[in-house]
């Protein structure tokens, strides 16, 4: 009896965000905390209002090289082209089943809308979600040699159990796929399908050929949640304005935004990649280089310096990035 | 002591759908949730995919003479035309400001969608919020005169209940606008914004004049909640199926399919409009009237029978409609 009940203090007792180094980051976010759920106080949130957001690449998993979800778009080429032959012949296409990287380097954004469209739809929604979680076991991030979803921050996971346990809904709102992150989001993040939301394509209602209905995934976009998308959708799915949000990017600018405009005690919080040897470095806030992927510039940078949002150093800030170092 | 453990125990035993007489329907839903609910049992249904759906009118409240969202873009009619004036000379706007019933009588359904257009569009969605609650507050039912929000079916509020106190979650799954239902959704049926789907248009990410972040209701429709769109929107909006559906027209027919077609209990219930006494009677299924709002055909009551969904008698099967009688 002794010894369970010390056992379960120390667990009460453990600090929530152990993986974060003492600083104004972590104090940002316990501060929040405190100051939203404490009963009677003046910045106090009632439980139905917690509700916190955050943009999923580069925000809660790597998104370097590209984003996990252009690898697994590459994966499916293969089985597109079986489905529909005439493709093997049409560009950007043959250069994906070519294996050339130096070619598959030179593909533009354009080329990746074109294999995105084509491999995120014309199959059941069953089918699909299918079709990522076996991706998803057997899929490699290159540098690590990890499946992606052990690549995820596990500061980041840290602060979402800790809002969670303080009676917060946590949304991830991501610039991907909704269909894709909800196949996964709640093993691995502990977010079910409903609180989260993506960019998406239409799906069109019929039935199989036993009759039964089903929802085929379309290849028309109908929600493109990145930049302004982002509080549009949120608007959209949940109806109410977060009260903390969490990006990296240009393309969170305006949810951060949006989350700190209203009443109240408000957080707003970018992670800045500056991490080289743990990560990866890039800006071009800070001098670091710009990469084109998860652009996080000097205008953003002086944004969150004038409106009181909190920049994450992944250098500073973080003990540990990954939950398997 | 003795007094109120009494008290509380008699709370405990009481009938969860006391507005209901004995009969099919009623048993198919206690069936159902004991069915779902029982621990260990066969067609046991996890709390997190407890998911049961509910069209709004004439499945949650009364749509007869007309939806209640109708009667509210007409009483903004006057508001619209002062913001612009060009309307007062444009049909179907000079109809409705001329007061002249027996010409908005004849007013057709693409004039309604043009007033609709205009009404729901243009303000920030805050302001939209609060229009809708000024509107209610005032508004009355032509045939009770009492507020629109009185005329919810209590039979329905009990079931509603009597499945969120059995790990169900309920969502609204309306053909009326996703933000007109949402201003009032928790108020009146527990139902919190981000648990209603509905058909809904595009906002616009901007900034007031002081700066502040806002989003612009855009007269652009970007989901269409009848028919096969419930579907395809709990599927966007949700992203998992129901287990239990209600409905009232052929309007929900593909939400029923839908829910029915899942593995497991499931449970499909149209309200028939059969009580030309205490509510409305209209079909045309069962001789009824076709009065070309919540059409109920044959072909509709031939699919409950076929596929085991339940028809609920208003006339049978509730004791009492309202909550006032």
């Amino acid at each position: 009896m002794g010894l369970s009940l010390i056992a379960s203090t120390a667990v009460f007792a453990a600090d929530p965000l152990a993986s974060w180094n003492e600083g104004p980051a972590k104090q940002a976010i316990v501060e929040f905390v405190k100051a939203t759920t404490k009963e009677g106080g003046t910045q106090f949130v009632a439980p139905a209002d917690r509700i916190a957001t955050f943009d999923q690449d580069g925000t809660l998993w790597v998104e370097h090289p590209a984003y996990g979800q252009l690898f697994y778009c590459l994966s499916r080429v293969p089985a597109a082209v079986e489905e529909k032959p005439e493709l093997a012949q049409v560009e950007p296409f043959k250069t994906v089943l070519s294996g050339d990287h130096a070619a598959m380097a030179k593909l533009t954004l354009d080329d990746y809308l074109k294999i995105a469209m084509v491999t995120l739809s014309g199959m059941p929604t069953d089918e699909f979600k299918q079709e990522v979680h076996a991706w998803l076991a057997k899929a490699k991030d290159p540098r690590w040699k990890r499946p992606f979803t052990e690549l995820t921050y596990q500061p980041m996971k840290e602060v979402m159990q800790y809002l969670r346990d303080n009676g917060y809904r946590t949304y991830i709102v991501t610039g991907g796929g909704q269909d894709f992150v909800r196949a996964y989001s709640e093993e691995v993040y502990g977010v079910p399908p409903e609180q989260v939301v993506g960019s998406a394509g239409t799906t069109e209602y019929g039935y199989d050929k036993s009759g039964k209905p089903q929802l085929i995934k379309q290849p028309k976009i109908l929600l493109n949640d990145n930049d302004a998308g982002k509080p549009e959708n949120i608007y959209l799915l949940v109806g109410r304005q977060p009260y903390a949000a969490f990006g990296n990017s240009t393309g969170d600018r305006q949810m951060l935004e949006y989350a700190k405009s209203g009443k109240g005690a408000r957080l707003a919080m970018l992670i800045l990649h500056d991490d080289a040897e743990r990560e990866y470095a890039y800006g071009p806030a800070q001098g670091l280089p710009d990469t084109k992927v998860g652009t996080f510039t000097d205008a953003l940078y002086n944004q969150a310096t004038s409106e009181g949002w909190t920049v994450i150093s992944m250098k500073k800030d973080w003990k540990k990035i990954f939950a398997f170092e």
